[in-house]
């Protein structure tokens, strides 16, 4: 695994076309697309990385899977009235659906459906609580109370997110928020400003398998089900993509990060900033694929 | 195995609410809804079988996997210029993406993405010719040579195939039909109006992974990437409800049959006439279900 | 012409189908429904009255027209870089061609566009200037000091504003504000708020056509143009059934008042609360109508 | 008036930006470019002509304005049962409001609308009778028994109607045709061929108003109702902008001509093969500016 993770890592080493890194969130911009990192915790208890993988990198929307384990474990199957399980056809942050379907967005991981999933975790309580709550959720998963959210990056989102801002309105003109758009959009842009490396991210997706030593934070059907979601959904309108050439469950990030899970077998982070056309990192989803392929880790034979 | 579908077929005999048969096309109006079948080829030989799984049914939709086995065969990859691997997020006859996607069809499995598979494999052949080429691909994956077309539903589905016929012609409008319309509807009509039992198709469904005396018709890759689009797309817009509830690829007939695949263990097959809101067979969806959670075949962990 | 309002606003003061009041403001659902005012302004200078002429009403998108003509006081053409010119085929605050237009709103009568509208009229200016340019012009048009906005409707309506909220996010996601969405939508509800009766709306609305005693506000080219706009676009998804119907260019408001403008004869208000399904005065167009068929103004010969 | 249109001939005979010529149909794409005629019928009986005004052109869509009154003469109001008339938002040959309204077209104008209307006159007749009965409208309207159809026209354009016919089934799949597709279809491409000159055109459009000697073939109200349907919906997704521009009713077709109404004044024919962005005539639309200018013509005022 450490052979086949380390020439992953030097082939795509010299690779010149590893897309264009997220400019629309400013403190991103600024991360160097050279960079490349994996980790892998195997179901056996061991660990493996190559490349950057102790490189804290933003999880932006890889957040949205610990986002809906809480969400879950709060309401339960309640959340599924407020929110579907199917993938949109649209991109991340599509209005075109929530229209037509009044306010319920079509899964919890584009970023209409993640609002409400935020929203949920919010319930009575304060940002910070909320907020508090969900990092001890990661740390337990990764076993390291180093997490933590980089304040710059969630300010620099919250200034440029007039498009969640919409959304959050639109989800709020149609009943589907519980707090206001505001207090929603702040506590999202914190969450998905949390700072992890692939190491650590690899470590927190233990809580989605069953594995030596792994943290029990779910039950097994939840587990499942989160899975499915991801595999269905977790790269917005390049899931199927992803499913054609990968084969496994996994949720991207627009901070070029992806955290995949080979049921029964471990929990994989990679991450390169550099993104293709359906804002998922370029370099990382080759990765996956090279590894899957690699290894016949696919879930489909 | 045997004891739990014969429990599976026990506790779904007793249930009312089986969902309406689907009544747009007159030949399949007239089925008896009170039928419900499953078959389960394993993985190593052995097949299993409860309630009618002996009768025959009109596999509809479910034949789009086998003519994409077989388009594949003839162009291989070229065919993802012609059509998608994304879930459409629509219902399986919309418009509406074929419109702003200038006539590239989502995926293979929506009726618009099928009728150009049609189109591919029809190639230089006529109709008949095109025909038996499936067929005889059928067969040989079931190992049955009595597998075939029922000709009186094929007529009574091409008399009303309006929106079929809409969408051959949308298709050809951007250039993305090789033969003429009505061509490619009429053997459409036909490849759809195959008639198997549950026993057959969980045999055909063999070609899908490896097994016991399965027939070898793909490379594993080529299994897997099926099985992938299965997953996302075999249920149209209720796609992510059975990837959330049952975790198996699977695809599924307006006639009431549903073929799924536990990669690595066996090849399933189910049928119920009724239909849920999704156009799925309603209690064939739940069998799948309750299965998936007996036997813990879920993909997902 | 006032035996003509006479009868009209006595034929419809019996009327009980008078559709529903709008509620998704407050300030606004309080309002009586069982009233109706109307009022004409002659091109040859005289006024006629009938029914609850003297009523003052919120004005709502009615208001639309009058910043409309401000804006293209300010920036002259360049507007329609910003808004186009043609009617959406959608409801008043849809977010669907939005999405396909990238920030471009249709025209300048349906929400987004008049957010646009009112962008461009608050320019450098604070919004309370802005108002205050935007009061002149009204209170100039109808030769009426006293026409003011309700503070309390405006009020109302920034809190449940969440619909045009999101239009606002929306359209600065796209760089199509230059001011800031909260001072955006801040000014544009208090614009929705002005007050006024039948009296003062007819005669406020003379700035659209020449007449004896009128005001000269505008070019004839620019008051052509408007009329043009408020024919095609005036009553959202309902305009194309108001031209059929009625034949003058006309603007709708949520408060149940219509300003339609009879080219060389007449400006024409008409007010009553309860709606129809595209969300303009029911009673109120229905008095139009009337009034078009007996006088013979309709355009369209 | 002859002054002016000679003038506008001359003007536009210089120019060389003309737009495309259409090429989706093959008879139209042989047309020279370089064309220009214009013909105005008086409503005091006179008659003008400038350019190539006794040219004869493929009127196309145009010939929806007749096939409207004709339907209506058939089923009168009963039409609006089965088509709106409300302007689209999309281009004429768009699926997605279709299918969002059920098979419902927006207006007759829209290529499904006049699909409608074509069925709708067409009723319990041969085409050859229903062409028969159209032709006799035209040539009674026109008072010109030289006006026919272009039968290699129809004959190319039915070759490469796959849009078309995507429509028609369509149609037919929500049960809004009577006569089949094929049929349907059939009499359609034939009324498109129609070939008239402007003068011929500007004589045949005298049904919409009254003038000195004009065929009485509709009431006034009906008159109205379709110069109001031709002001909201006539130029397809340009019909803001030609309002806006223009100022009269007025319908295009692809072959470049446009039959404009100014209501008590004239019918106005102009003809330039040249399309713009809309699919309109890009001289033609500019000789009615340029003329609605000069004459004052324009409804609004």
């Amino acid at each position: 695994m450490q052979d086949l993770i380390d020439e992953i890592a030097a082939t795509l080493s010299t690779r010149t076309d590893r897309g264009a890194v997220a400019d629309y969130i400013p403190e991103l911009a600024k991360v160097d697309p050279d960079q490349f990192g994996i980790a892998i915790a195997m179901a056996d208890g061991s660990l493996h990385l190559a490349g950057d993988a102790e490189t804290p990198f933003s999880i932006q929307s890889v957040s949205k899977v610990f986002a809906l384990a809480l969400a879950l474990g709060r309401v339960g199957d309640q959340l599924w009235r407020r929110v579907g399980r199917e993938p949109s056809g649209q991109s991340f942050n599509s209005m075109l659906l929530l229209e037509r379907e009044e306010g319920i967005p079509r899964n919890p991981f584009i970023n209409a459906g993640a609002l409400v999933t935020t929203d949920t975790y919010l319930a009575g309580s304060t940002p910070r609580e909320a907020l508090g709550h969900l990092l001890r959720f990661v740390r337990a998963a990764a076993d390291d109370e180093a997490i933590h959210i980089n304040q710059a990056v969630a300010r620099s989102e919250l200034e440029t997110a007039h498009r969640n801002f919409a959304l959050a309105h639109y989800l709020a003109s149609f009943g589907n928020l519980q707090n206001g758009p505001d207090k929603v959009l702040g506590t999202y842009c914190h969450q998905c400003a949390i700072d992890m490396s692939c190491r650590q991210l690899a470590l927190a997706g233990r809580f989605l398998i069953e594995g030596k030593g792994f943290p029990r934070l779910l039950t097994r059907e939840r587990q499942r089900r989160i899975n499915a979601l991801m595999m269905t959904c977790g790269h917005y309108d390049g899931s199927g993509d992803f499913a054609f050439r990968v084969g496994l469950p996994g949720k991207s990030g627009v901070g070029g990060g992806i955290l995949a899970i080979a049921p029964g077998r471990a929990s994989i982070a990679v991450w390169s900033p550099g993104l293709n056309r359906y804002g998922n990192s370029s370099l990382g989803t080759e990765a996956m694929e090279i590894l899957a392929r690699r290894t016949g880790w696919s879930v489909f034979g």
